[in-house]
C-alpha cells in the first residue's frame, strides 16, 4: 500500500515569500558558502533592520524555499523602473543560495524560474543579476537557464 | 577687462535631480550612443510613465547635468536594501550617458562621483553596475573610478 511521503527527502520545496521569523535561517544559508562565510552572520538587528526595510518596499521581495521544516534556499528579487528601452522594467536577482546539502537537484533552478515569474508579473522586459567570476560554475548555470554574460559586472567599495 | 563667462564650455556642468520636462532631452542622450540607438526615442508616454515610478519612489533618482541651458548628461541611482553583509544597502548605477560632443572633459567622472556620493548619504556600503563588454573603454573608465570587474554581469531579455 502506498502512502503519502509528506516530508521525505523527494517531496518539492515550497517557494514562498520570506517571513520575519525566517531571518536566522536565511542569514545562515548567506553565511553556507565559501565566499560568504567570512562576511556573514550571525543575525543580528541589522538583519532584521534589513529584512523591515524589504518587506515595506512593493518593489522588493526576498523568496525562501521551505523542505522538511527548515529554509533550504532564498534570493531577492528588486524590481527596478528605468527611463532605458522605452521606460522598460527590470527584475534584478541578488543573494541566492542553495544549501550545501540540496545542491544539484534543481532547486536552484526553480527558485530562478519562480523569481522569472515574479518579474514578468511585474511586467519587466528583463531579468538580470551578476556572479563572482570565482563560481565558474554558477556563470555555467545562470547561462544554462537563458542568461547572457553580456557585460562585466563592477563594484567599488564604500566601507 | 575679464567678465564672468556664464555659458561658455568650460562652465562646469550642474548635476541636479531631473524633472519631468527634462524627459525627451534625456530620451535623446539614451538614444545618442551605437548601442541604444536601435533600441530607444521617441520619448512618447511610455518613458513618462517610467519618470513617474522613478520620481515616486524613495530609492530611485535620476541626476541629470546641465550645461549652457541643455542636458548633457544622465545617470540613474537605485539603492537596494538587502540582507547580504549585514544588511549593507547597495547603490546601483544604471543608464549612464554623456552627450557625444562633452565627451573627454571630466563629466562622466563627476557624474559617477556624485552618484557615490548620494549613495553614500543613503547609507550604502557598496556601489555597482554593469557595462557592456561592446565598451571596452567604459570598463576601463569605471575601473580609473576604483570599480573592479569581479563579477559577471548577466541578462536574460523577457521580450
Amino acid at each position: 500500500m502506498e502512502t503519502a511521503d509528506t516530508d521525505g527527502p523527494m517531496q518539492p520545496a515550497l517557494l514562498r515569500e520570506a517571513r520575519r521569523q525566517d531571518v536566522p535561517e536565511i542569514v545562515a544559508l548567506l553565511a553556507d558558502d565559501a565566499i560568504g562565510a567570512g562576511r556573514e552572520g550571525p543575525a543580528d538587528d541589522a538583519y532584521y533592520a534589513a529584512f523591515e526595510l524589504i518587506a515595506t518596499d512593493q518593489r522588493n521581495l526576498v523568496l525562501v524555499a521551505e523542505a522538511g521544516g527548515r529554509i533550504v534556499g532564498t534570493l531577492q528579487l528588486t524590481i527596478i523602473p528605468g527611463l532605458s528601452r522605452h521606460g522598460m522594467l527590470r527584475g534584478q536577482i541578488e543573494g541566492v543560495r542553495v544549501s550545501s546539502d540540496q545542491r544539484g537537484q534543481g532547486l536552484g533552478r526553480a527558485m530562478i524560474e519562480r523569481a522569472i515569474e515574479v518579474a514578468r508579473g511585474h511586467g519587466c522586459g528583463l531579468v538580470q543579476l551578476t556572479s563572482d567570476k570565482r563560481r565558474p560554475d554558477a556563470v555555467r548555470f545562470y547561462q544554462s537557464l537563458g542568461f547572457t554574460a553580456s557585460h562585466e559586472g563592477l563594484k567599488r567599495s564604500l566601507g
